[in-house]
């Protein structure tokens, strides 16, 4: 019989990779502490309509679709947004904003496996809700910030555009949202000259070439140079000062690397702001982003809720922290083997086993009855620190013997004592 | 436009809610750890040859199954262990033994919802692999109940019984494997008499009838009474005797309430050993359960490996929690809001809030431009302990306004006291 596999495009995570996982989930949930988001736990399966209400055909046709045994048109996720959407428009609907919430979990989408890029993996989410102002979209920024800060990434940077400079631009000369919609695709998979054969006038398609060719010698001076070129575009120019006041409230409050990009766009149809990515300088994936997207709330039957939000991959993040060998501060705790030298003694060795664990210490009990040669030899290849040997003779006077595998010493130790010894 | 629902027998986990479940599977992380269990991450989508390999036509016809965009037949895993089957038959194939092997995640079964029971569930999953002996069985049960103290249960038990003693009947009395599943089946759902209905030799019947009726005034009781009862079937004989040991060896080691319960069966087929459930006496639904299943890995293509394991329902342990009204310890940190007197002073407040959360304090800043009373007013209403008031006039100094929202006390604080200030 052959052994089975994973699904193409899904993998395992053992061990450490899981324990690097967990540890990147944990810090991403007390980042949504300190900044007083609330988690909220969502089904990763959710009515079809719901995940294509709105999320742009590029997503929709590479979902996990079916019917449930209840002939139910659903899909696997393939974000968290929709999923937030149909909470605030329901269950929190009558919630005071600004509503701040968080989710982690797996997200699924039909993408062509390579590094990076899996069928499942796994996103932590962030959603700031009923604010229109900057400083949200500088606190989503701020908050990805810390994020990547406190699992101690190395030369990060955060691109930052604006969607509506591109769609003020647009629309103000004619061009129809579907079709705005295929050019920022195009612009989004850096397809500019697919994009501008989009736009049938002239003067709209200079104008996307104009803001393609700026090039600041840095942010601020980036930001100066698209104000000046959409100036008698009254909504990209809005858009345009949006995003100044956007970065000046980051680069004042902290010290982020960023750089502007005129024309960013993002693979989401959504988004009607500032927009976002962070990358380091080894890996050309993002390894989180977001934006503002105002109309979203509306869209699903909510009342117009202006909101900004942004969703962090943790496998490429997980992939960054393995590439710039980041070692993430795990709290290690002593590993200890429990062998019991006859097998009457079986019982008083487990009954030492749960008072080592009831005390914190991690302890491998002997399953295997094996000797105590074959038991101390396995000790060693787990690398176990210690192991303790539950023997007639110690246990007559309430003692058993503790073997240090790491200097090799050996003593005889009371059982009230032992537990406070090994971890010292 | 009508606003959307999750899919039927799925929910959504809001704050506090979202949090019991975070809690208890953090302890369920740390139970892990203290028996030395490596956590694994497998994907929640399989293979359906996989999942269907030996889990039983009930959970077959209970589970989600549809075909992806390349039109590989796959499913969502209605429990762990087949994924964890898949790992040990091969990336951790030449893994020395024992291993142990912990997961958490979501699983799926389409059944008719209920109170604690939804078709997207949470299970924390541990699988003690390579060891027969029966202090791998208590181990498993031993942990659980590790697991459970941790969290605050009271009152709760262990049903524990032993599939090898009703398969030792029927297949000394000459009843296929087949007819027997469907035998275990409805003793699963305690339909005794359909269950006795397919067995055709009177004799077998009067033995298992025999079983049913055994009621002893104590577990130990109640396992010398089957021992008695079976003496003359071998096989069964055995698998009484194991219980006993396994039964020894928990009841010596730790105090654990049990209840043996003769015609012990459960849902999944791959079972071949000791078998439990956790209860409380509030609830008739198994908080959690597990047993012993030696042959699964080898009908996965693995070599012959004994095997135990538990699964533990998470959205019935916070109903359980919930019932008994025990709070979880979770550790509160103290919420603060930050709020600039004057939209100039944004970037300045930004900064302090971010100094504040280095120093590990939820700060909820003010995104949305009210009022000062409004936005204290808000604070009150969320329970923040404080509120950081950035006014010009302090902010000379390098101090702001501190603002206690319990016992309403003002105090000008300079900015590099705050932190330490408010967590004091």
């Amino acid at each position: 019989m052959p052994t089975f596999q994973t699904v193409r495009g899904m993998r395992d995570l053992i061990g450490d990779e899981a324990q690097t996982f967990t540890t990147i989930i944990e810090k991403a949930r007390e980042t949504a502490s300190l900044y007083g988001y609330i988690e909220v736990i969502t089904p990763a399966v959710e009515p079809l309509e719901l995940l294509s209400a709105k999320s742009g055909e590029e997503i929709r046709q590479r979902m996990f679709i079916f019917k449930d045994l209840g002939d139910r048109l659903v899909a696997l996720r393939p974000e968290f947004t929709a999923s937030i959407a149909r909470l605030t428009t329901a269950a929190l609907k009558n919630e005071p904003k600004p509503l701040r919430l968080f989710s982690v979990g797996t997200v699924y989408r039909y993408d062509e496996p390579q590094r990076g890029r899996y069928r499942e993996f796994w996103q932590s989410n962030y959603e700031l809700m009923g604010s229109a102002k900057p400083e949200a979209d500088a606190e989503i920024v701020l908050l990805t910030n810390s994020l990547v800060k406190s699992l101690g990434l190395q030369g990060y940077a955060f691109k930052i555009g604006h969607i509506g400079v591109i769609r003020g631009i647009l629309s103000q000369d004619g061009v129809d949202e579907k079709t705005q919609n295929a050019v920022l695709q195009r612009m989004d998979k850096k397809e500019y000259d697919a994009a501008l054969k989009l736009v049938e006038s002239e003067k709209c398609r200079a104008m996307l070439e104009g803001l393609l060719e700026i090039k600041g010698k840095d942010w601020q001076d980036t930001v100066g140079q698209i104000q000046s070129h959409v100036a008698n575009y009254e909504r990209a120019k809005a858009a345009a000062e949006n995003l100044a006041e956007v970065l000046k409230l980051i680069a004042e409050s902290a010290s982020i690397p960023i750089t502007v990009e005129p024309a960013f766009a993002r693979g989401l149809e959504y988004y009607t702001g500032m927009i976002f990515e962070i990358y380091i300088p080894e890996l050309d994936i993002a390894l989180g982003g977001g934006g503002r997207y105002d109309k979203l709330i509306e869209a699903f039957g909510g009342e117009s809720t202006p909101a900004v939000g942004c969703a962090h991959g943790i496998d490429r993040i997980a992939i960054a922290l393995q590439t710039q060998k980041t070692a993430l501060t795990v709290k290690t705790e002593k590993k200890v083997v429990v062998l019991p030298i006859t097998e009457t003694l079986k019982s008083e060795a487990l009954k030492i086993a749960q008072q080592l664990r009831a005390a914190g210490v991690t302890v491998e009990f002997e399953v295997m009855g094996r000797t105590m040669a074959k038991a101390l030899e396995d000790a060693d290849k787990r690398k176990a620190d210690f192991a303790v040997i539950v023997g007639e003779r110690e246990l007559k006077e309430g003692a058993v013997m503790l073997k240090d595998l790491v200097n090799r010493q050996k003593s005889t130790v009371p059982i009230d004592k032992l537990a406070e010894k090994i971890k010292s």
